[in-house]
């Protein structure tokens, strides 16, 4: 569902901002990292990658992960600065 | 960069949504798929298949539409109904 990103570029900070706006909105929701992989369907190892901007997250992974957050994925974005 | 989706599942209606939104905004601006594909620096063949639902696109690709479409992946997203 993703692909692996190294280094430093404008890509991983890309990722690196959508990952922080999951993670900001998981936490308002008092969600465990855990919790939200679970309800998404998402592997927990890679919902920490995702998190921390290290894979290309998915349209539809987006999509699986705002559900759980109460959001749209457009939303989502939007708050990543997209 | 993506997944091969099959079948008429929900998944695969929201990545038709979002290749019709990229399509009409393409057509828009009276760019051809293979201009989009080439200035996005994604293949022609792979450009088609995620304009027609038929690739999980990732977020650096959209990213990288969007901005061939002079518009943001949160507004594209938007325009696709998510």
């Amino acid at each position: 569902m993703s692909r692996r990103v190294s280094g430093t570029s404008p890509d991983s900070e890309i990722l690196a901002r959508l990952g922080e706006a999951i993670r900001a909105r998981r936490r308002q929701l008092q969600l465990s990292q855990e919790e939200l992989a679970n309800q998404s369907g998402i592997d927990r190892s890679h919902m920490g990658k995702i998190e921390r901007g290290e894979r290309n997250v998915t349209l539809l992974n987006i999509e699986r992960v705002a559900k759980v957050l109460q959001t749209a994925p457009s939303q989502l974005l939007g708050e990543a600065g997209f």
